[in-house]
């Protein structure tokens, strides 16, 4: 039988709790935001003893599912103020649920300066005071916790989130000994408010997940990963170039982020590439295709060497290459692979800092394309949390407020990552009006606007059809973060009729339900729902899902405009 | 006739404009609200172009009547987000009147990285480029302004303002060639993001005022002026004392915030007190009662001089020596005023910034107590602006953010000044309801709470009758901000049944009109609207009428409490 563990920090004990009916069915994001809202006052401080921190793994995850390995982890976000979920892959989510954790739910904030780590096993959660590897960076606790306690699965945060900088992120071992992050939101600084540098999950003698029905589990899974297979996204896109194709298809949509989004084309694009990228790591016998989970068939991460052939960095997302690449108009993948390998190591959201140091750039900070001063300010400012460098991991928004700057790219605080939205406006109406603040992954209209995903082009550079498109997305991706699955899994599921009812036979198979695809699509509505209550009992408006200011001014070289009235915008809330 | 002058920096041209009928009536607060909830999109970015600086006398600033020289400065506040008013003493605002300026509008924003000043007289406002005093502070910037033009009135801004930091203020200067400060809310700020170093304004051969009823509006003034004199605040406690009278009273009430609001009482509560402040300025030969306008017969300013006698600060109030003598544990008169007097250089609000430097303090940036320390701050790091000086700069809620501290009191952004409101409630209920962000002065319960202002004491440690309390006090202190009087003249309107009939006579008297003590009310109530309007359309909802979740901790040493449900709060606006 599943069990809530839960551990509070305050009394420094932990028990282990039944699953409450209503939360049986449920995993991923819809069991992280459903226990945030319901245990988390929505206005208390988010670095506060109020706040709780959860993580919960995906309803498939830890079964023979491809690409079901997702982690979510939840909690009030300190940087959006908003309730969070923020999923990654490695591989706690698996050895989570082996262990037969339904959620993990940390919450209160100890007294005085220790700091601790959690020992999971199936018994339960055990805290024990730190001290060797505090101040440390991810990669050596990784290391230290493989030398101390085997290949554990590890949950960790960096000098970042002990310092609880706003972008602060929670790594998670992967398969290699590397890390996959949860990235957004400032989970990891939440982490460190609780004074927990490292969770560590023994599965060494954990049984498998069990099946209520193996047989029609087997087949669906089958089924399942022919859908993505066939998709000329997941089973050809992604695998050749990993994410960042998206450089070449975005550049010439017009809404390649340039110049702290004054520009939607880079004229060195092709230095950034997905087709740069992996010819660069063939070249140096890297692997261009490769998976952040174990069971991953997609394979759009890459293990990026340097010109020496050793090691750097992997899983460099196109979000990240893109915002340091041509926003920051650095357009140097050796630098852009170091800053990344630096920004997992220190434990902060590349994303948010990326679009921070593009900020930077623009009120005079450094000025745009210096990737040593980028490399210098990671290793020399954020690392040790000198005041600049606590200012650029406090995230974009911050950093436009300490420098007086008015292009801020940011919805509820949160950075607008690589999409320009006045080129890509269904993209828009994502970063709008999703409950995380300003997510591509929380409905990746994007996949609709360029390429066609879920039958045909919604024109990107018209507001028709853009908010059903958002709101169509918004909804399955929740069911897609709650089931464990990678966001690609998007792809087949809105192209493939066999993908969705394959999902659902797995659920059922598993747990040995009568789940509809209907009851699925319920699933993503409720959840959105109740993260909305909670932004609204914080203080959130319909005010708060709109766009900065600056997105009306024309994006050069189209013309394009951020033109949607907050009446169009609110229509996507009608459901 | 009255006229609006208006700048376009963005064209870099001016125009004088008829007074349109519905602002006819209005000056001061009613007046600047008015023209941004008409003029300014309350979603802009606040630092961009589409946010316009407002500069309205007061109704009967520039007459005869005693203590009627404030000048209103209103925009939307970079700090909070929200509306905002700040009013000044000085000369400013009297020389406007008399040059028949009932509004200064400055909107747009200049190409390139070009500096202004204004220069205005009757016949409207001309342009020109400066160059020689950028990067000066504000005492240089008037000196070399009287040098150059004589003993004009000026509004400056100084390195601050320039670097568009958020708790900028604008000074102004004051008959002895010193300055006073529209100090909340970063206006300063707006100002250097129009690129404006400098206003002046050449009253030289400006008429007086004119006056409808001459006999009438002398005899009213009397009645005033002797209002004031018979009241014992404004009358003996606040010409003795200054507003320091307050560090014992609010001491003895156990509501002086100590170590970034930990405790309720300072031990060393003599070291600051108005008392001590008296002897000590008399001792060293400065002036212990000094007006921060021409015609104030209450002169709670002061001229603090150093040990060797030479000139330190003026308009050292109570809240900055109290926030940085208990909240941040300096103790020290002297540094308290060196203090104040580099933060009035810089352009910097001393509220803001000295509550910031106690959150930074709690942060472990520098530790509490260190005077000299806050010096260095001051010095080395607010004035070049550098990362840490920029932090501080951006407000006690920034400094949260950046350094993870939990204790960071503010309400929509903005610092809560020198009264615990778990002791003082009142003033909470003020905090929590103000348009404007904690601000004290928006509705000064403690007088109420503490000094029986008002007809009787309403117990300071009961909710019983504050939130009755607060409403009363905003909605007449809109009226007193409308006018152009003194926040102090709220003590005789309050006390004394002439008080109030006489400045409504003095109205009619000046503008030769028929209006009653209930127009005057309802002057606030609307005034308190259109601003509330204005922050929800921004974006604030109910939720924004909050104090920050850690004022529920129980205030050492009287175990106080805020207890309030938002329910309760919410009371405020049933008007």
């Amino acid at each position: 039988m599943d069990k809530i563990f839960r551990v509070d920090m305050s009394a420094l004990n932990s028990t282990v709790e039944p699953v409450p009916s209503a939360w049986a069915a449920l995993g991923g994001r819809a069991l992280t935001s459903a226990i945030v809202a319901q245990e988390v006052p929505p206005t208390c401080h988010a670095l506060g003893a109020n706040n709780k921190l959860v993580f919960a793994p995906g309803m498939l995850s830890g079964t023979t599912a491809v690409n079901s390995g997702r982690l979510s982890a939840g909690a009030k976000s300190p940087l959006t103020g908003t309730i969070k979920e923020s999923n990654a892959g490695g591989t706690a989510a698996q050895v989570l649920a082996r262990l037969g954790v339904k959620a993990l739910i940390i919450e209160g904030i100890p007294k005085g300066d220790g700091w601790y780590g959690l020992l999971v096993n199936k018994t339960g959660v055990r805290i024990v005071e730190e001290k060797e590897l505090i101040g440390k960076g991810n990669f050596a606790v990784i290391e230290a916790l493989e030398q101390r306690l085997g290949k554990t699965g590890v949950l960790t945060i960096g000098p970042a989130g002990e310092m609880k900088m706003l972008s602060a992120n929670i790594s998670v071992r992967d398969a290699d000994g590397k890390l996959r992050s949860h990235g957004r939101g400032g989970l990891g600084a939440v982490m460190g408010s609780k004074r927990i540098k490292f969770i560590a999950l023994d599965g060494a003698d954990a049984p498998a997940v069990p099946l209520a029905d193996p047989g029609k589990f087997t087949a669906a899974a089958r089924t399942f990963a022919k859908a993505i297979m066939n998709h000329p996204g997941t089973g050809q896109g992604l695998p050749t170039y990993g994410t960042a194709e998206m450089v070449n298809i975005v550049n010439a949509a017009g809404g390649l982020p340039t110049r702290n989004f004054l520009h939607g084309k880079y004229e060195h694009n092709e230095k950034i590439s997905g087709e740069t990228l992996r010819e660069t790591i063939i070249e140096r016998g890297g692997n261009p295709s490769h998976g952040c989970q174990a069971g991953c068939i997609i394979k759009c991460s890459q293990v990026f060497l340097d010109k020496k052939g050793k090691y750097v960095t992997s899983g460099m997302e196109y979000e990240t290459i893109e915002i340091l690449g041509a926003n920051a108009m650095i357009g140097d993948l050796d630098v852009i692979a170091e800053a990344d390998h630096l920004m997992d190591d220190i434990g902060i959201d590349s994303i948010e800092t990326s679009v921070a140091i593009g900020v930077a750039m623009d009120g005079g900070v450094l000025p745009f394309g210096d990737g040593q001063g980028v490399l210098r300010l990671l290793r020399e400012e954020l690392r040790p949390g000198t005041p600049l460098g606590r200012t650029i991991g406090s995230g974009a928004g911050n950093v436009g407020k300490l420098y007086g700057v008015t292009r801020v790219p940011v919805v509820k605080n949160q950075a607008i990552p690589a999409y320009d939205p006045r080129a890509i406006k269904g993209i828009g109406i994502t970063y709008a009006t999703s409950t995380m603040g300003a997510d591509h992954t929380a409905g990746y209209a994007v996949a609709t606007n360029l390429m066609g995903v879920g039958g045909g082009i919604v024109d990107p550079l018209k507001k028709d059809g853009q908010v059903e498109l958002s709101r169509h997305l918004q909804i399955a991706t929740v069911m897609l973060d709650s089931v464990g699955l990678c966001l690609f899994i998007g792809f087949p599921s809105a192209d493939d009729p066999t993908c969705v009812p394959a999902i659902v036979d797995m659920l059922n198979a598993r747990f040995g339900l009568e789940l509809t695809p209907e009851w699925f699509g319920g699933l993503g509505v409720t959840t959105l729902k109740t993260e909305r209550a909670f932004n609204q009992a914080a203080g959130f408006t319909n005010e708060h899902d709109r766009l900065p200011e600056f997105f009306r001014e024309p994006l050069a070289p189209s013309g394009a405009v951020w033109d949607f009235t907050g009446e169009e915008i609110d229509q996507f809330w009608n459901f």
